[in-house]
């Protein structure tokens, strides 16, 4: 019989409950710090409390409820224990469906039009191809490359930034660290799909932001950890930036009363850009529980020294 | 030498003049109602003021600089010539690109999100996959078409509505009178892009918008006249439709002062779907005169008994 523990600091993982019953049927769950958590073989996490997974002698997986593992890999006490994550198609597609809509937003200047809809201005603007507006994706991963796809089947110019080089069709891709700032300069609209590790944390600071050409506009989907927000504040105050789309932020949350509601050029969105379905979630999970147990290889498993 | 006649009762046509002058060289302009106009052979116009037409001894063609002609034939007194309209390939993936945009919006609930923004409310909401959403097109001609095929391949449920049956890969048409309601019954996202004829006008009334599934929207991108403004609002604030998107109206410029800018739930766009680039109107209408000068078949000509 399964034991699984279900631990996250931020509440109760209930929501997941029905579906993982019915997913792993006999198994048997308990939610950290209930009494019997410490001894599961399983953890199904998100954001663990540090340290506790260290304490459970019988851990053999932990396994994130989510796309990113860094709410995992930030505990400085992780055991040596396979890590994986969940990698969900219909999310990746509902992430390209919203990185397109943001970017439809900035090439056809809605954010000017909604303004002037508001002010009750009839105003027409100047109209620009798909084919004239080049967008770039920080990340080509599981989610990344899929909303380049789609970016240029819909007709934009689509490049993109990844660690290693690599070959996309009808996509130009740039690798590394020396590769960024050349990226950036050829980015009308820049979004961000990198997982969030040691090496991309605040990588979007004033010096990286002010490389994006003048008129640049930002969608932030990652994490929000990713983002210097008063640089970006400043450069979309100076003129040089034409807004940002911020779906993500260090706290969630946002507060009713945080600034970045009201910032003029700054669209709030509520972590809403691709969600995975509880039963898509509890579905990965016992695959990879059954792998476990009959000593497959499990999927989407994580590289903790890389961080993603 | 050639001599045309501009002529618009809603102000001169000058925007187009340098480009005019560049595909026609040698040719003679003059705008209506200057001294020498009435006596042209080509006629290019934008709401020609009525009678004006038929008031000319040698006109041989009269050509529309937009894709729309219903402003032409709408007078009683026009002239037994060929009438003919610009089509245009990049118009078409703009507009294409504005309904894309529209069906993300209320797709992906972005009428809730940005007013959520705006008071600050923190709310993620449930979110449904493109293959479930249900687009549903009137009119499959140039445009209609183009913006069908843009909307499959990022995956919605695509049909339309035309006069004709036709086959279009992955899109299920429906054809005539008969098959509207139907039609209607099963559209989540309804897209006006019909031409503005005797048989379409004020076609989206109580009725017809009553026959959409409760918590559809409308994206208005054809004619103002296509559309009884308080059925909408009517269906809308009764909660029967989720919301519409106005890119065309009785009026244009709307006034400031008008109602429909602050109704809840209606977005106002300035008549910015589709727009065509003066260079290639003036290309288009010169082709055509080269080909009537040539004696070969007009192009991108109407049927005015059809009225489009
Ligand atoms: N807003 C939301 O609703 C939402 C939902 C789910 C996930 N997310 C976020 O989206 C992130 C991306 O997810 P994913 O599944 O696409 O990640 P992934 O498959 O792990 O891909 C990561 C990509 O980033 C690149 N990368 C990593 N570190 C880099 C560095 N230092 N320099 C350059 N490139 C680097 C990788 O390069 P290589 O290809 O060379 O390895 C890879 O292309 C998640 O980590 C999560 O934070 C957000
Ligand atoms: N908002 C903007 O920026 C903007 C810009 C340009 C144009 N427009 C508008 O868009 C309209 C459409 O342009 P288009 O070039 O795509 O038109 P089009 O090529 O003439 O196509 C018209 C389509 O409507 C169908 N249709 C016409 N009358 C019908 C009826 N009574 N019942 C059912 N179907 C009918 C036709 O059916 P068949 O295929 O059977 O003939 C055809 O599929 C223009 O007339 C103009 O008003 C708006």
């Amino acid at each position: 019989m399964t034991s699984i523990a279900l631990i996250s600091e931020r509440g109760v993982l209930s929501f997941l409950s029905a579906q993982l019953e019915t997913a792993l049927p006999g198994a048997t769950f308990r939610h950290w710090p209930e009494t019997g958590a410490a001894e599961a073989e399983i953890a199904i996490c998100w954001a663990p409390p540090k340290g506790a997974l260290a304490s459970m002698p019988n851990l053999r997986l932990i396994h994130s409820i989510g796309a990113g593992v860094d709410n995992i890999l930030s505990d400085p006490n992780l055991p040596d224990l396979p890590v994986c994550r969940v990698v969900d198609p219909k999310l990746a597609a509902a992430m390209a469906e919203f990185i397109l809509w943001g970017t439809l937003y900035f090439h056809r200047r809605f954010d000017e039009v909604t303004a002037n809809a508001q002010a009750g201005r009839w105003q027409r603007l100047e109209q620009t191809a798909a084919g004239d507006k080049r967008v770039g994706i920080l990340g080509l991963g599981a989610m990344g490359e899929q909303a380049a796809r789609l970016l240029r089947r819909v007709g934009y110019r689509v490049s993109g930034w990844s660690r290693s080089p690599r070959q996309l069709e009808g996509i130009t891709v740039h690798a590394g660290e020396a590769a960024l700032d050349r990226f950036l300069g050829k980015t009308d609209i820049l979004v961000c799909l990198l997982p969030l590790t040691p090496a991309t944390a605040r990588i979007l600071d004033a010096e990286r932001l002010g490389r994006l050409p003048r008129g640049a506009g930002l969608i932030l989907v990652s994490r929000g950890e990713h983002l210097v927000v008063d640089d970006l504040v400043g450069l979309i105050r100076s003129g040089h930036l034409r807004g940002a789309i911020l779906d993500v932020f260090d706290e969630e949350p946002l507060p009713p009363d945080h600034p970045l509601w009201r910032e003029p050029g700054v669209l709030v969105t509520p972590h809403m850009a691709g969600l995975a379905k509880p039963r898509a979630i509890a579905e990965q999970i016992a695959e990879n529980i059954r792998r476990l147990q009959a000593g497959e290889p499990l999927v989407n498993r994580v590289d903790p020294a890389r961080g993603y």
